[in-house]
């Protein structure tokens, strides 16, 4: 019977959750809370490992491609969490260890858990985040047993209409001590593995486990090595086993698999050791044996977890080590536990774990393959991407290699289920501490963004780590522009997007390049910010002088919009040059779909920030106001050789604001900025 | 009666015809020989008007535009050709007076003369390829007088089909004198106007004739004003008239057809007067009255036709200068009897001329309205468009932004019809004076292709104009590589297509500018030459130390082909980056459709210079054989922002062929050729 007891806490650390497949059980481990050392990536651009020759090649031609060029790879094994909070996290989970460059993830399938349902916290809507959201290569875990063939093909269907390419069939666990064979039913993950291949062709890649020393339940080790050949036969593209403890445990499985035909890849299951009493049930539940040698060592150490963990990682990596020299093996399965750090460690012991700086585009393909051929999208979802994909999950076409001029693009609402990707990674009480538990006047608002620029303590001490626009802190790129960003933003011009002139960097920088190797990236510089109308009326003098250099876009709530842009051509903001290929141009600044994300930039000022205030209380009014009474701006600079003219287009608009032309100029420096207004002048409605 | 009897030389300046629309006659003016000074354009890459803009416009939509702007223009009237070679004369014709900015031209239709056919002489035809292949705006004529619908019906769809959007709908001229009107019929052109607008709705953009003295047959100037209005008010959108002698004639019929309600534009069909004899036969064709001011200048120098022509420019300028300055009139047409000197001199004066050296792509763009969001093509054919618009006439769909790599191009077969597109201009007796009347190795054909890029006479005292592969002389870009062409070619290196890097020059730069103002272009440099197998042998070689920055395909006419490139991926070669755009990439390599290309360009060493030659002839052996041996090579220097390597490579290979490896080398140069293979060394099959 599968007996499901998770105790999870806001960050997986402190109790974590493994499967074993078809043995009886879903067990908890629990370990000592993991105290930081997480590397979290420093960028609000998130990483993607894969390059743009892999988009279009399925799981089981990659793991061919590198197998044939001898490249040693891994994958990583994650189940589904409980909460929409634990949700959130696992999803910067996935982008985190998505950056070390896994061939694949999967998720794996709990009968009881409402797995195909439509849950943020379901099998298979992680593992459509994973593909959809994170650009990650994901197999979905299926069990048959039990289920009828409608519910199966149900499954699969959804699957695919999500974008969910591959399969691990397995059987799972019969529910009930008296299960009996079912005649025509699904009693083996052979039958799962066939009816997938019998309804869906060759749409999904399969995956089917492997046991070194058998399955439990098999009369004998060779009997079980048919059940093998008979679902590799049946269609499975390849095999992950269960864990084991000593490399000869795998080394002979292989020989034993290849020696009656089974020639498929074969992936030994990787299960870094992180404490004693996870190890002890383990042992107990999936009868497995622990060899002697290693609870030796263990058991002397049993109340120092950090002394396990350790010895688990270098008994890892040792073993890790002789499968990859034994040529049989090019790449590693890791059960997780959704946790990263002993998996990481091993991972860049092996010299496995590759940042690679090198993104395919300027931000994070998604795997879905209906998505694989996007390569252009609005500029100003940039920190939001995941906003962007659940908003256009809808599309029949997606853009490439231009953004065209007659799509009237169709984003989703700002709806409810929406609202769980517009959902801040802190909580309540951390985002109150940084965005101020009490607001005084909108230059409270800017202090607040102020020290979000400069990665500094706010005036109560604590650090500004995120915005409502910007959930990470700000990329590296943008720090080439602190002062000038923390200068606008201290008078009230509230910069939530931006990027500097690039005039031909090479594609391998390490900062701002993209694409494949020797090529050639270019920007136009972008600015976008709320701003008070008082500004923009004296912008809008200001651009006059700026024709045709500078495009904008300004708008306010209500969809008042001032532009002096073609309306419905959008403008190439950032775009590369390769050896031999057509010209990417994979950011545009879409006049059209700039009033959608007008809509959202303007909601998070509540959903995220007044909400966190009382009704009717000076804060919420503060945030309130700005919301009803802002604009928000963009601004282009079209003259990408030459230097970045929109500090100079905001210095002349903070100018003429000091020096009004009605009356004439003097020689004394107005210090006040103009656009304080007192609390008691807004409206209170 | 149709009478129609036409006089045809080589170039139309001989004799010319003229349809005086629903008059009774065709008839035939004969000038003497109008002696060269016609301006022809230095360029293979013609220029075309036609901006971004106005590509998605019809042409009442145009002229409602610049009537708005007050803009003057002009457009032009030509009839079609009687031979094949008269065909390829009046299309250049286009291509010249195309370059100064007609607002649109038109055909004039000859029932007699079987306008509505496949024939390259057809009215039909002309239209078609003024639209499709010169990119003009393009109005044919139709006359609807003794037709069936269904014939009416069939040339329309016809036109259309081919991308004609503009007809100009008339009587003609009923056969036999004792024609009476039919029940039903086409009877005038007010019924062929209504049957445009029942059958095809609004597709077409018409136009119907006025005649300033009234028609000839019209009972009273007031009665055929009436029937004016009526064709107005069966759909027309705008009236050209019959030709006139004073401007108050025409600024009278103006007032009038304003004064009983016609408010559409009304164009004044200008006729300069260019011959004694030609202007008597229209007189008393026409039955229009030439005023005694006139007859009396022209009376005394009636001998003289240079004289007469310079009072005809003098004359219509006079004329033209008082109709624009009227404020009545903002478009003038004009009667160009298939001649180019006295309409562009006119023009010239008035300042209308205006050879806009902005182009919106750097080839000329179709004004098929099918074709009208192409802005992609593959390089080979920069100096053969009008072949790759041939080639490509039945795709579906044109590219757009993008080439795309999933894109397997059908281009249509060389066949015959399609030699027509690869006609030279030239006569056989012309080429074969530039190309040699007899070649002696191939060293006697690098020579043609030295003396084509110097621009200089042969060894026989010939410039070399053309070549089978560009029938214009050099691009004034081409010129600026002249000195290293003319190295390479000297050595069997036989370039036909080339363009040097571009590093960001501004998009109005006057020789390599294209696009709206304001942008920036850029090229990767590029090289396209035949040469023998023995100089690809070392050229691999040398190669291999230019990867990956030289991206090259080589091929024979056997299709045996050699790439470093993928085999489904583009090259973006010519690229645009302007203000509030999208990026524009015009150009690409592509790996497909150079197999196309190089059916063509092998073909046109037989079909245009081994055939000029008897069969079995040593010349034509000579180039038989470099058609069977040598290879097609193109190359792309990928690293646009450093200095073009193309020739370094090109350096390199002699280098190696002069000092092979084999040999120790030696401090004395290799001054012989290594490819020189004497006649006698060919197969002789």
């Amino acid at each position: 019977v599968w007996c499901v007891c998770v105790c999870e806490r806001e960050n997986f650390s402190l109790s974590t959750l493994m499967t074993v497949w078809e043995s009886n059980t879903v067990f908890i481990l629990h370990g000592k809370r993991n105290s930081g050392g997480e590397s979290s990536k420093e960028s609000s651009r998130s990483s993607t490992p894969v390059l743009a020759a892999d988009r279009t090649e399925r799981l089981r031609d990659k793991m061919r491609r590198r197998t044939e060029s001898g490249d040693h790879w891994f994958s990583l094994e994650f189940f589904p969490p409980r909460t929409a909070s634990g949700a959130v996290n696992l999803v910067s989970r996935f982008d985190r260890m998505g950056s070390g460059g896994p061939l694949f993830i999967d998720i794996t399938w709990h009968p009881a858990g409402d797995p195909g349902s439509d849950k943020e916290t379901s099998s298979m809507m992680i593992a459509s985040t994973a593909v959809n959201y994170c650009g990650l290569e994901s197999i979905l875990h299926l069990t048959c047993c039990n289920q009828t063939k409608e519910t199966i093909t149900g499954y699969l269907s959804k699957a695919k209409h999500l974008g969910l390419k591959n399969i691990m069939a397995l059987r799972g666990d019969p529910v009930g001590a008296d299960w009996e064979e079912e005649e025509g039913g699904f009693n083996y993950a052979t039958d799962l593995v066939k009816h997938i291949r019998c309804e869906f062709d060759d749409y999904f890649d399969i995956c089917v486990a492997g046991y070194p020393t058998g399955h439990p339940e098999a009369e004998s080790y060779d009997e079980d090595l048919r059940h093998l050949k008979e679902k590799v036969d049946a269609g499975a593209d390849f095999i992950i086993t269960q864990l084991f403890f000593r490399t000869d445990t795998f080394l002979k499985f292989v020989r034993d698999c290849r020696a009656i035909g089974i020639t498929c890849p074969i992936l030994p299951g990787i299960f870094p050791i992180q404490g004693y009493q996870s190890l002890k049930q383990l042992v107990k539940l999936s009868k497995l044996e622990v060899p002697e040698e290693i609870m030796q060592v263990i058991e002397p150490i049993k109340d120092n977890d950090a002394a396990i963990r350790n010895y688990g990682i270098e008994q890892t990596v040792g073993m890790c080590r002789v499968l990859l020299e034994s040529g049989n093996v090019l790449g590693l399965h890791f059960y997780t536990l959704n946790r990263e750090v002993a998996t990481m460690e091993v991972l860049r012991q092996l010299g496995l774990w590759i940042e690679d700086p090198r993104r395919p585009l300027p931000w994070a393909v998604s795997a879905h393959p209906k998505r694989k051929v996007e390569d252009v999208r609005p500029i100003f979802w940039a920190s939001r991407p995941k906003s962007y994909i659940y908003r256009t999950q809808d599309w029949d076409d997606f853009p490439n290699g231009r953004w065209g001029n007659s799509s009237s693009p169709a984003f989703g609402e700002l709806n409810d289920y929406y609202l769980f990707y517009l959902k801040s990674k802190s909580s309540k009480d951390a985002l109150l501490k940084m965005w101020g538990e009490e607001l005084t006047s909108e230059q409270s608002v800017y202090e607040v963004f102020t020290s979000y620029i400069k990665a500094q303590p706010n005036c109560a001490g604590h650090k500004v780590m995120c915005l409502p626009w910007n959930d990470e802190p700000l990329a590296p790129e943008t720090n080439l522009m602190m002062d000038k960003l923390d200068k606008v933003n201290r008078r009230g011009v509230l910069t939530i997007n931006s990027q500097p002139t690039i005039n031909g960097m090479p594609s391998d920088d390490p900062i701002v390049g993209w694409g494949p190797p020797g090529g050639y990236v270019f920007q136009k510089a972008y600015l976008e910010f709320f701003t008070s109308s008082e500004n923009v009326t004296v912008l809008l003098k200001v651009l006059k002088k700026y024709e045709p250099r500078v495009n904008y876009h300004i708008v306010n709530v209500h969809g008042q919009n001032t532009t002096n842009a073609h309306d419905m051509q959008p403008n190439a903001v950032t775009w590369g040059i390769f050896p031999g290929r057509e010209i990417v141009q994979p950011t545009v600044v879409d006049p059209v779909s700039f009033m959608y994300w007008k809509d959202e930039a303007f909601a998070l000022w509540i959903e995220q920030w007044a909400k966190l205030y009382e009704d009717e209380s000076p804060s919420r009014m503060i945030i309130k106001y700005i919301h009803d009474n802002y604009f928000l701006v963009n601004l282009v600079d079209n003259d990408f050789p030459l230097d970045n003219c929109l500090w100079q287009v905001i210095d002349n608009m903070f100018e003429l604001l000091d020096n009004p032309p009605e009356e004439q100029p003097t020689e004394q420096p107005a210090e006040q900025p103009a656009e304080e207004s007192p609390v008691e002048d807004q409206p209170t409605k």
